[in-house]
């Protein structure tokens, strides 16, 4: 015992004694205690340092790799390299492992969701010290770096960036003290040499990026950690050409280099966000190494420049179907030019890299679970399946979903209703907007609540007719086209208008969510399946809709409350894995050889689909046993009974 | 008998009998006669052309995929498919195999020399008919591609370039007859699609290019037929920062932006001589998909941008060892965009890629037999060695064996003189210039003759010193700065000045020669050998060297006269056949491993040998058997005595 110390480990909480002559690092692998250590103890790599706690006499002294490692005020402050720390005497000793130095075996997304990830970035950073040379050691620059590599790492360094390789004799001798040559260099893949600087382990970063017709979201993130350090969202630039994408292929057909505009218009756009993060984050731009993108399929051909006019129409036929990766400065993008682009693969047709990133987010093709997974916008990317089979489609719901195209409509935004509610007795009507601001619209989860809402108070039928005449109602009344309209919000002032839901607004939403009720309704019935076990809902939008309102008018296929999944931006947790994780490209290639893509445009199948979908929350109401019960509870009979098959 | 038909093709002038029903294709391939069959014979890749000659009435008719592939101009000359012409009946055939589709198994340079090569380059055409896309079959257009290549040639292809790409979609339904695509890939290493064509096989090139510090070579080769097409021999546009290697690189230290400026000179002086070439051969610079490089270490360097000063100076270590494989866009070299550049690799040192490319063209590293092989420049490189060891250095010989910096010396232009003899009896002096043009000066290879020839007459002693007085001969004087010179031609008229070897012309030639013979002397010290086989000379100006006087001032080792073996510009040969080979651009790798390189620079083994090699031929005249046999039949004992050991 004489010869044993005590050491606890935070905030892992961890005691253990252990004896003369061993090291902290050593003390901590036997412990479970997880601590860096890339160079496997050698005192080379300085990845594993730990905080002391005051000054316990039962320890080695600090040691000149330590001297050289650790700055003045860390030692200072109780910081050592454990491996190089070693118990001389009995005592006791308390360590603090700090986050640098803690084992990242999993890390949690916090983005709205947890995943659990392995932390295996395609970019990593080896620091190495290697001899100078001489007339007897006269090998190349290129050479003795990568052997040094080879040494420490095991890697097999076959290509040198050649931009990067072009200032590699002036930063290696920079490196060099008289003793050593003291280099990190950034490695791709483990297989190329992307930058390389004198001294020790700089930060590294990557970008997530999901391209959206509407919305360039870029995701700015620590490789080392797998933080988000910050996002920029910006509208897409190519707005100018057309909010959706067909305006966007007509656009291409119809002014010369109309192509070539829009690949500009989306990589300047992408490079303002990049500037706004940098910006924001206060880092170099040349500390990001990599960027791997997601989007619709028309995103992904106009920004690598590909004709999307093949793909437009039937029979669908994408240029590429296998991921891309490409260097940043074939293209453009602001990040170290030596930095690689990586798009996620095109699964087929309109099912682009978007929603291969969902899948991959929501991971249900490899489940057990009967799951079905929607991310809604102007087109809804449905899949349906479990690990057995896997059918996914992309359905034309259009923009009404999000609030768009609708008399009051707008998107969500600061004093957009978001929230309606219909008191099922007395009719009153109270909203919610966004910011609590003044009404100025309703947006897409405010316009599935409010026909949710009426449905359930009578005030609207199954066939999504207003049920009741103007005038026998305070907020229903005939407008000056001779249409009907339910008054949402009164204008407060005079000066303020009302904020109306008017009966084509209704029939667009049901056409939006027939669109997406239908080709969900497909897959279920090629997979020959009734019940779910799971609803899965991807896409920011999904965030803000009321699952009840949704399943309400059969925008969602009716599910136990527990067995809803919000997944958040499926697409850019999607494109986050697969930046932080190299794995999980690979397994982005196994989704689009797995799961079927089911092309329902144009189909008689979709269409008798869609007719039976117009209906609210479908023709089949007893495929809604819980929507029924809730109108049997709250309505007159004479509503509830069972349209005529058309 | 009644059933056979008899076959004579040429140019082979074989002749063979076949039976009714057997294809031409398939005839000759019975009788060893080669014809090209890229697709075995399916009809579908058009490279089995024959001649028939005559209207033989003994063959099938024309078919459907004949009068596809076939101009109606070539049918009516008698052009065939060899693949589908059939013996029909009894009767006697003339075929010729055109050029075209000659199997090339081995062809022979013509520069000079011959060596026989597999022609196997990194570039090939593959022809392929896809069936167009549909509902049932909506493979993307990149897959469907590449799986028609992988089926119809076993190709694995895992990129194409991204440029490509972008037309790609286009470029597919170009080719689109509605009922077939047709379509030839350019394929890099079998890999990577670099271009996509619609119809068939067009034609393709590549260049070898010579970087050297004075001159700039590019050849323009076919790569179906490995034939040169045309060259172009530029100046270096590098030369208004110095003539030789050190000024560029004292260039580079001193003006900013100097290693920018060196190597944008050199690229414009590529792009420039490509311009020349695709010019001449009346081709489209985009049909060119490859460039192999070769230089010394220094136009290496600044070529590819990497900083040349640490190779410079001593330990000599250079930015990068391994070859270097680029896009033709990463450095605006004007081939096609796609298209790579392929710099063979350094060996160490000095001893640049132009040394391994001649290493590469001699071979003798892989040879039983002892070979010297001395490519004569500024820096003379020099390998000495067989299979089982290889020596390779580099000697600081200067410019004077080119002519340059000599009193009179001209670098070998019209009106140089090249040869000359000096009679050893009557002391006659009789010159022969470039071109036969009036004498404007003495070049290189007149330079070597002149000194061998006053040796031989005893007009210069073995120190290289005027053994006569000034005066005691009709052509030796003292100049106006009291320096002996000898009258190698006098001016004809008032108004042309007499053209003059001074007694420090001549110290400059024996320091370069003795740097030269002191290099080769070391390392065949080092290689334990007395004796030596073969003499290989390399270098486009050790083709005008008189060997006899190289031997007889001791530039060369004494070997019998038909030992020596004129390799040309071997580092332009080097070069195409790393073009025309992709094997040779392995080999050359193991050259890199195989031969060592030596540095003689500042070592003490290098100055002693330098020494001893001043004299005329060597200090140890034992070493020249043959020259010394030749003095003693012409001259007086007297000045073939051993000169005192220094």
């Amino acid at each position: 015992m004489g010869e044993e110390a005590e050491l606890s480990f935070q905030p892992d909480d961890v005691t253990t004694r252990a004896s003369v002559g061993e090291t902290v690092l050593s003390i901590a692998s036997e412990a479970g205690v997880g601590i860096e250590s890339l160079c496997g103890g050698e005192g080379i790599c300085g990845t594993c340092p730990v905080d002391i706690q005051g000054e316990p006499d039962c320890l080695s002294t600090v040691s000149k790799v330590e001297e050289t490692i650790l700055t003045e005020d860390e030692l200072a402050a109780g910081r050592r390299l454990s491996c190089r720390v070693e118990i001389e005497a009995a005592g006791s000793v308390d360590i603090i492992v700090p986050p640098v130095s803690q084992v990242t075996g999993g890390i949690v997304l916090t983005d709205g969701r947890s995943l659990e990830i392995d932390l295996n970035p395609a970019v990593s950073n080896h620091r190495v010290l290697i001899d100078p040379p001489s007339l007897a050691d006269n090998r190349a620059d290129r050479e003795r770096l990568i052997d040094a590599l080879a040494a420490e790492y095991n890697l097999d360094i076959d290509a040198i960036d050649h931009q990067v390789h072009q200032s590699l004799p002036s930063t290696l001798r920079n490196g060099d003290d008289g003793e050593h040559i003291e280099l990190t260099a950034t490695v791709y893949r483990g297989g190329e040499i992307l930058d390389v600087h004198p001294g020790s382990l700089p930060s590294m970063y990557g970008l997530a990026v999901d391209i959206g017709t509407t919305t360039v979201a870029v995701y700015l993130i620590d490789l080392n950690t797998g933080a988000v350090e910050t996002v920029s969202a910006q509208l897409n630039p190519q707005r100018h050409a057309g909010e959706d994408i067909m305006s966007r292929m007509r656009y291409c057909r119809r002014e010369e280099d109309g192509r070539e505009r829009l690949q500009r218009d989306i990589i300047t756009g992408v490079n303002d966000a990049i500037e706004e993060v940098v910006g924001t984050a206060g880092i170099d731009r040349q500390a990001i190494y990599e960027a791997v993108f997601v989007g619709n399929t028309a995103m992904h051909h106009l920004f690598l420049g590909y004709d999307p006019d093949y793909v437009a129409g039937s029979p669908y036929i994408p240029a590429r179907q296998a991921s891309v990766t490409l260097k940043a400065r074939e293209l453009g993008i602001d990040i170290h030019p030596a930095g690689y682009l990586h798009w996620l693969p095109v699964s087929g047709g309109w099912v682009g890299p978007d929603k291969v990133s969902v899948l991959l987010a929501s991971g249900h093709y490899r489940d057990e679970a009967m799951t079905v997974c929607i991310d809604i916008g102007t087109n809804g990317e449905i899949s349906v399946g479990n690990a057995t089979q896997t059918w996914t489609t992309s359905a034309p719901a259009g923009p009404a979903l999000e609030g768009a195209e609708l008399t009051d409509g707008v998107r969500a935004q600061p004093g957009a209703i978001e929230r309606v509610s219909v008191d099922p007795e007395s009719h009153e009507v109270s909203v919610t907007t966004i910011d609590d601001e003044p009404a100025i619209g309703i947006c897409g989860s405010g316009v599935i609540d409010a026909l949710a809402q009426l449905f359930l108070a009578g005030i609207v039928d199954r066939r999504g007719t207003f049920a009741i005449d103007p005038g026998a109602h305070p907020r229903l009344r005939t407008n000056a086209d001779g249409e009907v309209e339910f008054v949402v919000q009164r204008g407060d002032a005079a000066d303020e208008e009302d904020i109306v839901l008017t009966q084509n607004d209704i029939r667009d939403v049901q056409m939006a969510k027939a669109a997406i009720q239908a080709g969900t309704r497909v897959l279920l019935d090629e997979l020959g399946v009734d019940t779910i076990d799971r609803l899965v809902i991807a896409g920011g939008f999904g965030n803000y809709i009321d699952p009840s309102s949704a399943v309400t008018i059969g925008l969602y296929p009716e599910v136990d409350h527990d067995s809803i999944t919000q997944l958040g931006n499926g697409a850019g947790v999607g494109a986050q894995l697969a930046l932080l994780d190299v794995d999980a490209r690979q397994e982005a290639g196994r989704i689009v050889e797995q799961v079927d893509y089911y092309e329902i445009a144009g189909t008689d199948r979709f269409e008798a689909a869609f007719l039976r979908a117009m209906y609210l929350p479908h023709q089949v109401f007893d495929t809604y046993p819980g929507v029924k019960a809730d109108l049997e509870s709250i309505r007159t009979p004479i509503d509830v009974e069972q349209p005529r098959e058309s």
